[in-house]
């Protein structure tokens, strides 16, 4: 699975959270970076090369950081230019028909401010429904809306977690699945195996063996409850 | 009560629905109009310019064609640009605090697609939550929204309708009541009557006489309603 990561941020280079974010996919062949900015600092789209480079993708993300409850307005100009009716919808040629989108968003007030009776009133999922009907017209799976709130804030070990799901919310094939999840994670121990010295690959080794275990007991289980319930029905 | 239109439309001087919208409010003193993509073709916003124009202001109105569920891009930048954190949050200065936001948008799909289920999925009301937040963060009393489906549909008796309804949306102080409407409506009928000629005047004050009876009329029912519940209540 390819990945394209379109990001629109006016201030793209002083940005401690775009490059924390670059640095940490930059080791991953699968993961593209557009930076609209750079790119296009006038707004005037090569719409041809554009459609191109989108076809080439199975997901596609956009980055930006939240203005006004939406992206900034370079990458509005890229929708309303790049994304033209006959291209896009999925009655027409669907070009991006049975494709993923999906939202990393970084936030400058606490998540917790985007709910009813909070400092934001509402919902980052509510705010974000032109990107879902976006997805939808275009026949687009709809990622859940990756948010990273206070960057600036965080600790090293929540730098840590929010690497590991970064990387998950590009290469992952499967967001949704616990299970996938999993298989994701043990798939990324066994890359790492493979760089790290003699000397640490036993532990290493123990670590996958004691995952491996946990995800087949945890299958067995799942196994036997589907069983149970089979006979619940009959 | 004065109320500026921001108007995005990148062919705005072709658009039919646009200079029909034109043509309905300008004889109003009170309203007046700010094409972005004529002041600002290259996006580049006089922000201290634009920022001196909204406090004249009482209601704002953006009016766009839906594009991507979302206004035109050029929108967008006019709220990054001059829509600054110091002049528009509620907490900071605050300077449209108080103030009332409305949407004029038009469709080129049919309302009844907007729906749970529908072509497009989503409702007007959900997909423009982006401006909801924005004029809930500025203190601003956001209007219902105000959708014009298929225009070039339309028969010459809706347009009329329209006509009268957008008029109301720019200039009606109180749009959310049924009383308020009902004397905007007489009010007009009045401001016409100056301009008609005199053998056209007794129809027109027959027609003003049976509308007051009948506005008294709804009040004074109005008031016995709010005495017997007043009496329930005891």
């Amino acid at each position: 699975m390819k990945t394209l990561v379109i990001i629109a941020h006016p201030k793209y280079d002083n940005s401690m959270t775009q490059a924390f974010l670059k640095s940490c996919q930059k080791d991953i062949d699968s993961v593209d970076l557009l930076v609209l900015d750079r790119e296009y600092p006038n707004y005037d789209f090569d719409v041809k090369k554009e459609q191109k480079r989108l076809i080439k993708y199975e997901r596609i993300i956009f980055q930006f950081p939240l203005y006004w409850y939406s992206a900034p307005a370079i990458l509005k100009k890229y929708q309303d230019d790049v994304l033209t009716r006959n291209f896009t919808y999925k009655d027409e040629y669907g070009c991006l028909d049975g494709k993923e989108l999906g939202i990393v968003t970084t936030l400058g007030e606490p998540i917790h401010h985007y709910h009813d009776g909070g400092d934001e009133a509402f919902t980052i999922d509510e705010i974000m429904k032109p990107y879902h009907a976006l997805a939808h017209k275009a026949g687009m799976k709809f990622l859940p809306i990756f948010s990273i709130s206070q960057f600036n804030y965080l600790t090293e070990h929540g730098k840590v977690k929010l690497l590991v799901r970064y990387r998950s919310y590009l290469t992952n094939s499967h967001l949704n699945s616990f299970k996938s999840e999993q298989l994701w994670y043990l798939e990324q121990l066994q890359l790492i195996r493979e760089h790290i010295s003699e000397d640490k690959k036993a532990g290493m080794d123990m670590l996958l063996d004691q995952i491996q275990s946990n995800y087949d007991k945890l299958d067995e289980l799942n196994w036997e409850l589907s069983m149970i319930k089979e006979k619940e029905d009959e």
